[in-house]
């Protein structure tokens, strides 16, 4: 087998900005477009590792935020790593933990060096700063790991032209700050909703030599629209290269516009969530699982999945596990949502590839 | 492969009352002696049925009273039954509804026709009768179903006579009620506390021509010296050719002590009731996983086993999911309490199996 440098990115095929590549790491190679499923306290919600390889992710997210305030990131450390804590021996990715810090800790106090926050869980004053996310998300050890950045509410312009500047000094701050050769570190572009902010921010962000990028505070406000126009815009300035991270994205429609506007990497709660609300995602729209139209259907979540839930169990089984409220449906629909999701990008990937050998052949 | 007719008993190996052998069943055949985890409404809490193959389980239990209230019988039987409904292809025993009536059920109604019962659900009036349960257990399809029987408090001779005694009447009414051909129907017997009444009703049962037996009434308040005095007497009486199953019975003490005493089949809700409970079934004892002890220990559960759980993930990790209020951590907790009982049955039947090899040899 050929050995391929870690962090390597490889293109394959190209459609429009669309690309499908392969993202080398050090614990596997993530075939790109790729849906990370998110683990946020280092536990992809009611699956395990094992079901989350059946379900064919190669790519999960964990919360930096989570896993400093418990169970600690020295104590992951101590303990092997966050790969060995939580059994997945596939690749990471861990978010710098300035997302949460804006919106789940309470009295928030930011200034240029840093954030200091009261914990959501016991009330304990915590600072975070760029070199504080760095060394946390050294000690977990996951394979890309991401810049410190302050996300703005989309629309106020003030607060983005200094989010954004804070951004950019965090970043430069946090490559300086990276001492593991095993983890990739990414950059992130702020600038809410504003063409000039982003554009400088894509920029700035792109000089840094970082070995990938993401975009962030998106998904969080703004019109479909405006997302796929700064998404459009913001890769169009990022170097071609290297992979592109859209974070926080994850419903089908959002998925298929990002692939096509050039974007390596999602990440979404959404699956996961969505199922322990009875909710299942299927190619054709949402269905409430816990509706009494299902109590006799003996029929599959979605007839075209191949996933374990829709492979073994009916429509009226599930709806019976909602209505008895056992765990497992929340298992068997986090199965299938997530499988969905990986289906979604899978073929939009094939379809990148398979445009590509067309072209080949008729060239 | 040499086919066995459903439901034969093959007694392999004996070591004193002791019994290692095979029972056939429609859906596979089950190593005896065997511990069935429980999946009272149709799913053994928190996990899939494949995990529960990986963790070894050869047969399931499944509740009547639970089913026929929620979703109801004549549904899952419209689906092609309990074992497409549960995504379970291997053997299924179904109890009679008639412990959870006595346990569960409010303001019961007993004659000798059955029972009447305010459902726990909805607080709807339901009736169970000996013919009623095995029409319901026929709708569920399980391959062992149980006669219809009253579990009386151990202590009150005055209701132990008259509860057995319904009890016989009602599992001549379930013999002669069963139809189906691909289900094994077992007689109970019961008695409470009293050896005289334990006698008189494991003869009648053992002389109605059920394919299986089972002892109910124990695990129910009364003394370990009593529950293996009386489990001693009735194996003594029941026929050696065919199955004996004690119900409800299944700390690992229990099982060892009942293997022993010529008991084949149990079944418990013990390990993942437990396992919810963040506790740890070993070989040495149970540990609360919650204990701040754990929070920093690299060590599995326990060091010798082999399950899922112990193979991938420290007790520190445990704790954390449990700290974190993360449904794995019952699930992990199930796979491994599980696997403890299925491997303590499983080195049981070896030693039994070991013992008549080695006693042929010094023949």
């Amino acid at each position: 087998m050929k050995q391929t440098k870690p962090f390597a990115f490889e293109i394959l095929a190209r459609k429009g900005k669309a690309r499908a590549g392969i993202f080398h790491t050090p614990h596997g190679s993530i075939p790109t477009p790729v849906f990370a499923p998110v683990g946020t306290q280092a536990t992809v919600k009611s699956l395990t590792p094992k079901q989350l390889q059946e379900v064919g992710a190669s790519l999960i997210l964990s919360n930096t935020y989570h896993l400093f305030l418990r169970p600690g990131d020295e104590l992951v450390a101590s303990l092997g790593g966050l790969h060995k804590f939580m059994g997945w021996s596939g690749p990471i990715l861990t978010d710098s933990g300035g997302f949460q810090v804006f919106s789940l800790a309470q009295m928030r106090k930011i200034d240029d060096d840093g954030v200091s926050f009261k914990s959501h869980i016991d009330g304990s004053i915590q600072r975070l700063t760029p070199e504080r996310s760095i060394k946390i998300q050294e000690n977990l050890g996951a394979d890309i790991i991401m810049a410190f950045d302050e996300c703005a509410e989309p629309y106020d312009r003030r607060y983005n032209e200094q989010a954004m500047r804070r951004t950019h000094t965090w970043a430069e701050r946090c490559r300086d700050t990276k001492t593991r050769h095993d983890q990739s570190l990414f950059g992130i572009v702020q600038g809410g909703v504003f063409p000039d902010l982003r554009e400088q921010s894509a920029s700035f962000i792109s000089s840094l030599d970082f070995s990938g990028h993401a975009i962030g505070g998106l998904s969080v406000g703004e019109t479909k629209a405006e997302m796929r126009e700064i998404v459009n815009q913001v890769t169009d300035i990022l170097p071609e290269d290297k992979p592109r991270y859209l974070m926080g994205v994850g419903t089908p429609a959002d998925i298929l516009s990002g692939v096509e506007l050039g974007i390596d990497i999602f990440d979404c709660v959404l699956p996961t969530r969505l199922a322990r609300h009875h909710a299942a995602m299927t190619t054709t729209g949402r269905l409430n699982m816990m509706n009494a139209a299902f109590s006799k259907d003996n029929e599959p979540i979605d007839a075209s999945c191949k996933c374990y839930t829709c492979r073994n169990f009916s429509r009226a089984y599930l709806r019976h596990l909602i209505t008895a409220r056992e765990m497992l449906a929340a298992s068997l629909l986090s199965i299938h949502n997530i499988h969905t999701l990986i289906r979604t990008i899978t073929s939009l990937r094939d379809e990148i590839l398979q445009y590509q050998q067309t072209a080949r052949k008729t060239r």
